[in-house]
């Protein structure tokens, strides 16, 4: 990479070049073109096509890398380059992209990769870039509600394995299983038939479903309601709040001036008299 | 259309007709017998029914037309009538009634806008006209979080048709089908019966749902947060801080008059003084 | 009934019994007892039992009508009695429960009527009423969102039984049949089957279904947020913002005291001057 | 219990080992462990993992009876040590562990409190008792709404085995199995198969279904709003509120003192008038 060598003034053109929207126009483009290639290889195609699309992956392997790598480049502080997880997440993907595919212990990992292209579109659309952002902190808001609601789980799970294992070894064999099959019931999903099938042996097991559904819906809406109200309370009223207490900071300045005239006037007017 | 060319006097009158209450509960009544008209059509009808229908569906057609033509000749302004897209839709929808049902080439285009005129009546009643431009305004709003939640699907999707296409032929075959069988997982549609197949063949593919199910859920539950708070900073408490800054900006100039009464004062008191 | 003739003094013991805590928890208490042995009639019982219950139905029923008696003869005003749904709902309840049960034509009616007897509670605890009050006030804020729902079911209940009458009669035969199957869909109940029986005949109806679902989940979230929004908006802020109101209010009232004050002590200095 | 008799200064010792971090790290590793031991104990395990699991259940009891006489001594006030829910619900987890698990009669009472030791994590860390006494605290705020879903159901299970008993002997039995019906059809699960069943005998059954879903619905979606205003009604706007009321209290105060100053300079000037 001798680019990073040249002199500031070439630099600048290249920096001029990468915050081009013509440039990330192309870049969008060949990111949705290796969308459309990932997609066009799950459908049966003649043995023409398939050619063309893997002389397109090498195409796509090739730009993205000169990509990368001119972004380095062009990134005048190259160990922060690495700091931001975005362009992390870049390199690990075009580097992933270079394992030749004909090695068979390793094409799955790099069609996986390649899957993976289709995300780059999020670090280089800087709306969906905000957007995830603003997702991923929305997580440990919701941390000890989820530990909560795992703490919910594996209770229900050990009795579901410990009660119902002999009924039906696939749905509650052991802990895990047991989970899954939570899971299942948690999305309402078919949750009747897996009741149905226990209360054949345990005729009062229809109060583990509905008592865990009770639960973990309760413990899910008590989530959603805690969630808009802490977003809310973060950032919506904040800035007309904050605007009210401005202004009346305002009126109350403007009432000790007056204050301060009053005595001022008084003052005077005591001097007079005297 | 001669109509138009009448003298503005006629015009006036004809403008009066057209927005009288009867003049609207009789174009809303046609509305509701061409609904019905449609309805009816779907059970099997003796024939002598069948014929009155067709008569009902003549007038209603011809009733249409002449309604149109008439809103067409009272608009003071021709040009602006079609950039209206209410206009433009009702308009389509009565041309395209008059293709004859016999051609059978045409039939089911005919019929499918004979069924959209039930559709007019939202644009002829105000609140519901109303209602629909405010949901399309909310559209926009979830533009970036649509797209992102089509990255996700996409990349699920190829994933899926990548591992699950051997599995089952149906519901993993190419990267649309997938998309449509994820779109099913979404809403909680049998999903497990389409993890327990693949689960035979990839014992861990229950990674695959799980992470999908919770990532699709956790962007559609942010997407509604967002879309309530965004709603309700623009308008649940714009009016009531708008009138708040008001009377506080009443009582700033109310103070500021204090202070010139003040300084008058004071100058009146220092005039005398001297 | 000669209850209503009784001089007024006799009336205000009534009232003060009718009002009475005790009175209200027997009436509470026989209508649980009523609840209880409707519960009971759907078991298989002994004679006995079956006897007893027969028993009790009728003192039930007697209790009823004298309380329903009682509670008219002491209401000052006969004619506003029934002017209040409430009581005319609990009229209608007792007196439909003198229907005798061995009538076989109207014992549906009468047994039916004694189903409701449960809805009594609602109009005896005043927090139920209260409830029950503020849901039907929620009622009309959703009426033309509900007609919105109910063109979109009506017109693809039309162009579903339009294009997949042939594949399933039972499912799409008609109008109505084909409603109460989006209904179906729209509680995303088996959707894939009823899809995947119309996708074999017509391949690109998954639009049809897909676009349902949206819709129906669009307009369905909006309503909610809409709601959300009204109820906050009418019932909120609103003690919030009238205290606040007010106490500027009386921050001016008291600004407008203080200009006047000056006004007068500026004539006095003038006067002085003079 | 000797420790309890230990001089002040051994107990203060002990409760700065209770209080420390390692302790507490100690006490939720352990937790963890016998979680882990639960889990494991519902696979199919050698009899050598058995063995060991038998021998750390073992230890996994005496450390927590160890633990839990040990917060005993440390406890100043024996007497509000019971009163605390949360060491009440330790005490009797940790006391039921006691219970031989040879002894087949209480084999089960003895494994299910075991499983709930996995609880004990939610007394021991703050966050998850701080939520769990947040969700409890939302309980009474909906026990209204909950009695009138339970009035719903009631009725709704009155008419269903009335009406549907003789289609579905399982489904519709009687009172109570009608209950567990309507609530698998208030999570949409299979309803049209139950629906189905019951239209072929009575055409218009889906009235029935179509009205408790609507209902159902409706009384939930209220709930929830319900909760939601009402949690923000408490918390959210309340200090926003708080502050604004005082700095307008302060305004008001600085305005009267304002007044009583031009009182003053008021009574001065007409002094020196007269």
């Amino acid at each position: 990479m001798s680019m990073g060598m040249n002199p500031a003034s070439s630099l600048e053109k290249l920096k001029r070049v990468e915050s081009s929207k013509l440039f990330q126009g192309a870049v969008i483009a060949i990111i949705l073109l290796s969308a459309l290639t990932i997609g066009a290889k799950t459908y049966n195609l003649p043995p023409l096509a398939e050619q063309v699309l893997g002389v397109l992956d090498t195409a796509i392997t090739v730009f993205f890398l000169v990509e990368i790598l001119f972004r380095f480049a062009v990134c005048p502080n190259k160990r922060r380059f690495f700091r931001d997880g975005w362009n992390l997440f870049d390199t690990i993907v075009v580097i992933g992209s270079l394992i030749p595919l004909d090695n068979s212990e390793a094409v799955l990992l790099g069609r996986l990769l390649r899957v993976f292209r289709v995300l780059r579109l999020v670090s280089v659309v800087p709306e969906l870039r905000f957007l995830i952002n603003s997702l991923l902190k929305a997580i440990p808001r919701m941390g000890y509600i989820a530990l909560l609601m795992f703490i919910i789980f594996y209770i229900y799970a050990a009795m579901g394995s410990m009660f119902f294992a002999r009924v039906d070894e696939k749905l509650w064999g052991d802990v895990a299983v047991s989970m899954l099959t939570l899971f299942r019931i948690a999305t309402f999903e078919d949750w009747t038939d897996v009741m149905y099938a226990t209360m054949d042996v345990h005729p009062m097991s229809w109060i583990y479903y509905v008592t865990f559904i009770f639960l973990a819906a309760f413990v899910f809406l008590n989530m959603m309601i805690g969630a808009i109200l802490e977003v809310m309370g973060e950032e919506q009223n904040a800035r007309a709040a904050q605007q009210a207490h401005d202004e009346r900071d305002e009126i109350a300045r403007q009432l000790r001036a007056v204050q301060e005239q009053l005595q001022e006037l008084s003052r005077q007017v005591g001097n007079r008299r005297e």
